[in-house]
This record gives C-alpha cells, structure tokens and sequence, in this order.
C-alpha cells in the first residue's frame, strides 16, 4: 500500500517575529505570523502526511485557538504527525517540498531543513527533498507579503516491504 | 500500474449564486461564479483523475461554451470522469485534496463532501482526503475575491491488484 | 522504488520577449521574462524530477547567475535533467503539469508540448499530462502579470520492472 499526499501552507511575513522555516533560524528582518512559531514549512510538510492517511487538516490536529499550541515549535508538530503516521503503519516514502519565498535567500539553510526533517520523520536524507523559489515580484510572495510552502509525499505501509 | 494526477481549480466569489463545495450547499453570502454549479473542490478532484491518465483538461472534457453543461451539478461531473477511470481499467487509490477559502469556516461540511466524493468515486471514506486553509488576508483567496482548491491523486491499475 | 516529485514555477510576462511554453513557440503579444528562454512549462517539469531525487531545485543546477544559461533553450534543461535521473537509475512513471495562463488560449499547443516532453524525456505521450487553466480574472495569473507552471511526477526505478 502506496499513499499520496498534498498540502499548501501561507503565512504572513511581519516585522518583530523570527523567521523559522524548516525548523532553521534565518537571520531577516522581518518573520512569520502564526499561533506556533509559524514554520511554514514544516506545517506544509506535517499537513502532507496527515492528508495522506486522511486524518484532517493541521487546524484539526492542532488548532490556533488552543492556548496550548501558542509560539509552539513546529518541530513538535511534525514529531507527532509523524507519531499518528507510525500509528498507521506507514513511513516516509519520500517527500518533495518548495518554499515560496521572495526573500531571503534560502539555499544556504536548506540542507540543515532536510536534516531536520530527515531526523524528526525517521527517513534518510534521500527521502526529503526540499527546494525555493520566489514570486517573480507578483503576488504577495512576490511582495514580500508573506512566504508559502507546497508539500507533496508518498507513504508506504511497512507490512508491504 | 500506479498513476499520479494534480489539478488547480480557481472561481471567483460573488452575490448572488449559491456556494456549493464537495457537493454540499454551504449557507454563505456569497457563492461561485461558473458555467456549472462551479464546485472548485470537485473540479479540481475530477481534474486530477482526468490529468492522471492523461486525458486531458476538466475544459476540453466540460467546455463551457457547451450549453449542456450550463448550471450542472458538478456531482454528475466527477461521475462521469470515475466512468471514464474505469474504462481505462484504474481505481482510485488514494486522494488527498485542499480549499482555499478565506471563508466560510469549512470544517463542520467536510464530512459531507468527504462521504459525497466516496460515494461517486466508488470508493472507502479512507481514500478520500478534503482539507481546508486560508489565505491569511493575502492574495486573492485572503481577499475573499475567490476560492481555489488542490488535489493530487494515485490511480492503480485494477489488474495489479 | 517510486519516487514523488513536485514544482511550481513562475515567470513575468512582458512585452519583448517571445511565449515558449512546453518548447512550443505561441503566437501572443507577449513573452515570459527570465534568464533562460523562460518556458515555465518545461522549468517546473524539470524541476519535479529533481524533487523526485533529491537532488535541489532548478536555480541550483542552472542558476540564473550563469551567463552560460543566458536565453538557453529550456529543452535542453529538461534534456540534462532526464539525463540526471537515467544517472540514478530511475524513469518516468507519468507526469501531470498545469499551466496557468489567462491568455492566450493554450488547447491548440498541448498535444505538440506533450510530443515534446515525451521525446525528450524518453517516454510515451501516455506518460505526460499537459493541462490549463486560468486564473478567473483574479491574482497575478488572472491579471495577466504572469504564467505559472505546476507539475507532479513519478518516478520508477528501472532494477525495479
């Protein structure tokens, strides 16, 4: 047994907040807005797994009302979606995630955001793919409005392999 | 054999016309513009079966120069797009789609739209993934100009099963 | 193995420039802006298939900063990538592309765009979905400020058939 899943994650950038994505610190003068810490990456990520085994979205999960989850590590978010897939008896196939981001530059952070991910789902390096692109100065990607993430990921059942 | 298909459908949000989402007439002050009843979400879950076997757009299959198609229930869509599935000999294996509506709050009618979808696509509630977002204010989603949804499908081969 | 991929891409349309998109030259009074010769198309299939491996994104293996990709024909990106993934031992499986474009009308060209991507990526015209869609009028698609390109793939490994 083979499991798709998608999400897509918006977050508004805005001044006095850190930028957090792929579990990284990235030194920029503004942040992302959210209830946790807004890592918008690892909630698009997160949000992929919960979709491919059809267990909600991440508001369901861990809703931004919930005083509990207010400035929250996404990181932990991710530990337990990955706890509810293992649950199911399914692990990461791979996944292939894009951030949306007019600024800052990315590509310095993103091999410690596949090895943070790599870590929190229990896969290999080899299995998460995560890449950046910008807006091309439209949309508000492209006005530096807010930062977007797109996750895809396959799950395999353990049984099957 | 196992097939992968996407899809992004986008209608504009306006008075006057009833918002029907997964099937399910959702109470709102607004609904969406169309030549159908312009359900985005299973235009866009009916697209991406169509994009899986590659048979083409939602637009070359339900022109909307094509009278027959004015105000149809987009149920009968999705419908006739399982039949064309079968007829190239695949099932749904799993599907895992997103709305993106600033509003209404969805999570009280995804239930519905999940049973609705199973139904037509001759399919376990399981394999069907419905799953809500905002625009956090940006774009033309955050605007409340509009309602996009996603959707990504696997498609298996009846005969490898 | 099978491996999920998935990219967006997205270019300014501006006067000057000519529209390639899937390697077809498009009769419009505008053209995509970038680097290479700007087929979105093309960039955001090639880039699925990067995700798909692991391997980064498009600006990491042809940056935008290298006067040697300065108005390259993106077949020839497409072609290096395929040559990548045949590296690691894999193949297509299928891919699934939209193309999000106001104007112009895009039907007459997908089946020449879907020759092209089959030709160069060693697969058959059933492996490759090529879609469009519009943007309704509303963001930067809708307001003809843009194109944007979206794809999924699978990917099979050859050890594997």
């Amino acid at each position: 047994m083979i499991r798709i899943g998608q999400s897509i994650d918006i977050h508004q950038l805005v001044e006095g907040r850190p930028l957090i994505l792929g579990g990284v610190s990235i030194p920029f003068e503004k942040g992302l807005l959210g209830h946790s810490d807004a890592d918008v990456l690892l909630h698009a990520i997160a949000e992929s797994i919960l979709g491919a085994l059809a267990l909600g979205d991440l508001g369901h999960h861990f809703p931004d009302t919930d005083p509990a989850y207010k400035g929250m590590d996404s990181k932990e978010i991710l530990k337990r979606t990955v706890g509810l897939m293992e649950d199911e008896g399914y692990r990461i196939g791979n996944l292939d995630a894009t951030v949306l981001a007019e600024k800052p530059k990315l590509k310095d952070y993103v091999e410690s955001m596949r090895y943070n991910v790599a870590q929190i789902a229990k896969c290999d390096l080899s299995q998460v793919s995560i890449k950046a692109t910008r807006g091309e100065k439209m949309g508000f990607v492209g006005r530096q409005e807010g930062i977007a993430a797109l996750c895809v990921c396959l799950l395999t059942k353990k049984d099957d392999e």
